[in-house]
């Protein structure tokens, strides 16, 4: 993987982005790397968009703001409409299924897989949705590992839902090999 | 207050630090100020001392970074030693009772209350302490209004824990009256 990488996390208030930031950062840690983990509340917080972010690195950080992160995630289209645009040149923007994507961004770069509707469906808990995403992450970019990112969920998610969690992971690597 | 506040909370890790952070920064949201947390996962997170920062503005933030916060709370003798000399000039150097202050901080800047044991006797919940230092906090630097941070904290606690956490604010709040 590249020295660096930057993931920014986007969607409504409430679906667990933070958690999923935070998850990210450990994994990372759990894998030797340094990570550095932060949000921002501003007035676009108020827009009803939240959003996450996470820094990855082999090396020290030595400055913590994402300017244009190699992966946005956008899980409404709220989201997508405020953050969506602002992804490195060929970096990646993941959408969930229910989400148009900005015009001007190149298709190539768009990845559209049904994150909600797995949530929803096949782990039958809308409230995995972030841990999905976390799945798909890890297997578009591999920065961290399976295991660390599989321990670092588990150390954070609350005590009775860890087959839960492990399953949504599951799904969320399913999702990308239906896409490659 | 002045226009912006930096506060730096440390410890070990599972003692909800980031969750302090957390709540300070949707605290500060409430009051329609701005708001920067983070945290660094780095070589130092691996001696056993965790770190969250939060940065409260009026204006936007620039610099996501604290360098030398306004406050640093210290809840062990080694988040203590690691990170407790690092404070502002005039800033406040918030310790547990269990905690010696570095000697070359002048007493007059060190603020030393018993979190933990109230956590233990009074509450009778060790894992509130993040929520009394919280109270205390606000007590100290009245950053946010007390009516945000309950809402804050009552919104980021897990169910059924709603009067156990107001308990624990107040008793914040008084640990700064009994000093004063």
């Amino acid at each position: 993987m590249p020295n660096q990488i930057e993931v920014r996390l986007t969607g409504s208030g409430g679906q667990g982005l933070i958690l999923g930031g935070i998850i990210l950062a450990e994994a990372a840690l759990r894998d030797d790397k340094n990570a550095i983990q932060s949000q921002s509340y501003g007035p676009e917080a108020r827009g009803g968009a939240s959003k996450a972010e996470v820094i990855v690195s082999q090396d020290e950080i030595d400055f913590p703001k994402v300017d244009t992160p190699d992966l946005l995630l956008a899980l409404t289209q709220v989201a997508c409409d405020k953050y969506g645009k602002c992804v490195k040149e060929n970096g990646i923007l993941l959408i969930d299924s229910t989400v148009e994507a900005p015009k001007d961004i190149p298709s190539a770069r768009v990845i559209k897989v049904p994150i909600l509707s797995t949530a929803n469906s096949v782990v039958g808990k809308p409230m995995v949705a972030n841990i999905i995403a976390l799945g798909v992450i890890q297997e578009l970019l591999k920065f961290v590992s399976r295991e660390s990112l599989e321990n670092a969920v588990l150390s954070r998610v609350p005590p009775g839902t860890t087959e839960l969690n492990k399953q949504a992971l599951q799904e969320g690597y399913k999702l990308v090999s239906r896409v490659n």
